[in-house]
């Protein structure tokens, strides 16, 4: 075993000489950028090896690659900062209403979880139904038919409808293509104002999160961060190669779920909410970050004929996926259409109720993978492609995510050809990003340095 | 810690001066009969202390109760043969058809599983839909609609449809009264012909289970032995009292699950038939031992107004009961009518078909508990009372279950008013059983010793 001590932080680790730099990283969670999920190919996880001895390829201004260097000995390894990005956890200013309502739409969706108080008359000699049909009887009467319940529930259910002498609060799920009802847990008393969710944009790049008065409407906080599952590869291909190591698909899972519940957490304690009232979880993301975050096999997802595992995902208890909420809270996915038209764009055309008007409308998703909708009420089609990455990595040498000292602006002067150019926070050039890539080729074209072919 | 061995079994344990002689006996596996769940009320329990010192009250012929009885020194406790029974399981010999049908009916009832062997389309570029979504076009047409599915069976999913080129067999269960369906597990390949179901008649006092190949409907094998549950009180009132006590209710529902899989064991090796073929665990019990088997919690059935928790169950995989089968094999409880009127006589009425005929039915249940219905396909009204123990036990001093040596019929002289009696198995009287009483109240009534008014 050899001590490895990663600057700038500072960190000491013991490794054997048959872990690769980055595999030493990942499980002491320092991160190193790897687009190409550790095959060695994109050259994006350059580590500086300022102390002791290593097995690897040594690349420009002798760095080392991390995903193809083995310790020798104990080492001294910097992380230079293009390789790494901040991690921070971002807040964000919550608006009054969910955020992804491009215009003020008056009546908001009825939201698919919600809770029911019901006053029961307690049982008499006469009329003495069990606890459940007492319930299933009076739920009738509110079109509810044949909910769908569990064991747990009627565990508990004696305790809880004599707590406060028959007066309860159900909290249902209905899901709407199925018209079909879930008990999902039954409260003592009335506690319908205890009805929080969690709306997760499950980006590749990012995530972005709002907790949400399922009441109301009303957004309470507003979070962002990094996807981590970038650790593992950059673009939705290098981690479904990624998903194909040893346990792979479980901390690609994993990762992005713990992260998921550290910021729901970061956000109820700004709001001072309680954990227990966080019913729902609401995801919507591509189609291959739906199946890593639910450990479904993506792998042919890549392979001819590109199939997904399914476009549609059950209902499933947060707690079966290893989250730590309350055995009752739900976790539902946004369907998917296609394997390269996920979840997050169904989300965006239901949100923006593109499908029921009139007007022509064109929806665009340009994140690391970018997807437009363009349709009305009577029809929609859908084409997706590579966006981000495929612009600051793929094919361009300096290259980088819009971070501070990423170039986001150029200009090029039409007499003397000389550039002048922008950087995010206005720190020294590090790379260009893509905003800085458009606006070049923006002006290239504008000067008549380049022409429509490129 | 004190030293108590028990006869005849010559099984010695250690055991602290706080735990009664039951208690002890209970751990260890022995059974002694207490019928009033370890109050101190039946006096069934008794049990010779050969050597030792003990606290407790002594009664008749220096017998003590073993309820109410603890150690004060090393013991010898001798178990009398009153005060156990033979456990040993019984073989019966299978008859063709479903036992419970009284008279030959041509057509057997649609087992609620199935299995469906379907030959799906591999996907093309031009029809590359999902795995899932592939999978439920074709259930659409046949008129499945939308099935309950879990993450386990999309997590299994794209390996068991390559793994034989797309022919998979699906495992279904349908709920007539919600007209759904369920899809519990998918094999690759043709699967069909593997498909056991076992039925199970939870009665208070005897367990019966047959083995029925799902697809024919034969019975392959028949096993009953006594419900474990005796143990700790022979009727339904006094396992509601022991259930009470801490883990009480568990300990009731694992002793009679355990049984059952045991059963289960025992008829699969008998007909060398595969444990993994199991897929439904069809069980009929009255509204309490139904609570018990599920710990759902029984007691209000013993207050008033005399509730039970549900009258119908939810579907639940036998894993999620701790039972040691395959993690898609099912249980289906049969939903009961009323507080004491149970599954099994809701089944008895299904198998009998009396509901859907014209003529007049009386149909009798006598167990450890009797129920009575009388209707036709028009109208049905039913009746319950206590049975076996209220004669055995109840008010007679010497009442005991129908083992050897038990009074089974009685007959009197009209002359002399001499007895003559009739043993079980013709060994020296240790008590009377029901028949016994019923044939002794019957020639008490012949010769004139009593009237109409008892």
């Amino acid at each position: 075993m050899f001590k490895i001590k990663f600057l700038p932080y500072n960190l000491e680790v013991f490794a054997s000489p048959e872990e690769t730099i980055i595999e030493i990283a990942m499980r002491c969670g320092i991160h190193i950028n790897a687009s190409c999920g550790g095959a060695g190919a994109c050259n994006k996880c350059k580590i500086i090896i300022e102390e002791g001895k290593v097995k690897g390829e040594v690349i420009d201004n002798n760095f080392y690659k991390a995903c193809q260097t083995f310790p020798l000995s104990d080492l001294r390894v910097r992380i230079p900062v293009e390789s790494y990005i901040d991690k921070r956890a971002e807040f964000l200013k919550p608006k009054k209403k969910a955020s992804f309502l491009s215009k003020e739409i008056e009546k908001l969706p009825e939201p698919p979880f919600k809770k029911l108080y019901l006053k029961l008359q307690p049982p008499t000699i006469e009329e003495n139904f069990s606890d459940w049909i007492r319930i299933k009887y009076t739920l009738e009467k509110e079109k509810i038919l044949n909910p769908e319940l569990n064991i747990n529930i009627l565990r508990k259910l004696p305790y809880v409808l004599r707590e406060k002498n028959f007066e309860i609060t159900l909290n249902l799920y209905y899901d709407l293509r199925k018209d079909r009802y879930y008990l999902i847990d039954i409260e003592s008393g009335n506690k319908v104002s205890q009805n929080l969710g969690v709306a997760v944009d499950l980006g590749t790049t990012t995530l972005q999160l709002e907790l949400i008065d399922l009441n109301t409407g009303e957004v309470l906080a507003s979070i962002s961060d990094y996807n981590p599952q970038i650790s593992y590869g950059e673009d939705v291909i290098s981690r479904i190669e990624f998903a194909k190591r040893k346990d792979g698909l479980k901390i690609l899972a994993n990762s992005v779920k713990e992260k998921i519940g550290f910021l729901i957490d970061e956000m109820l304690k700004a709001t001072k909410k309680n954990f227990d009232s966080i019913n729902l979880i609401s995801v919507a993301g591509n189609t291959v970050m739906s199946h890593l975050f639910l450990e479904l096999e993506p792998k042919y997802l890549r392979e001819y004929p590109y199939t997904p595992v399914t476009t549609e995902f059950p209902l499933i208890f947060a707690k079966e996926l290893g989250l730590p909420f309350k055995d009752s809270t739900l976790i539902q996915l946004a369907p998917c259409k296609a394997s390269y038209m996920g979840g997050d764009i169904v989300a965006g055309i239901v949100a923006s109720r593109m499908a029921e008007e009139e007007p022509l409308t064109l929806f665009i998703d340009l994140g690391t993978n970018g997807e437009i909708v363009l349709g009305n009420r009577e029809f929609l089609i859908c084409a997706s492609c590579s966006a981000g990455p495929a612009f600051e990595g793929g094919g361009i040498k300096n290259g980088i995510r819009a971070v501070s000292g990423a170039i986001e602006a150029v200009n090029i002067d039409p007499i003397t050809f000389e550039p002048m150019i922008l950087t995010i926070n206005k720190k020294p050039p590090k790379g260009i990003c893509g905003s800085g890539i458009i606006s070049l080729l923006a002006n290239l074209f504008k000067v008549g340095i380049i022409d429509k072919a490129g």
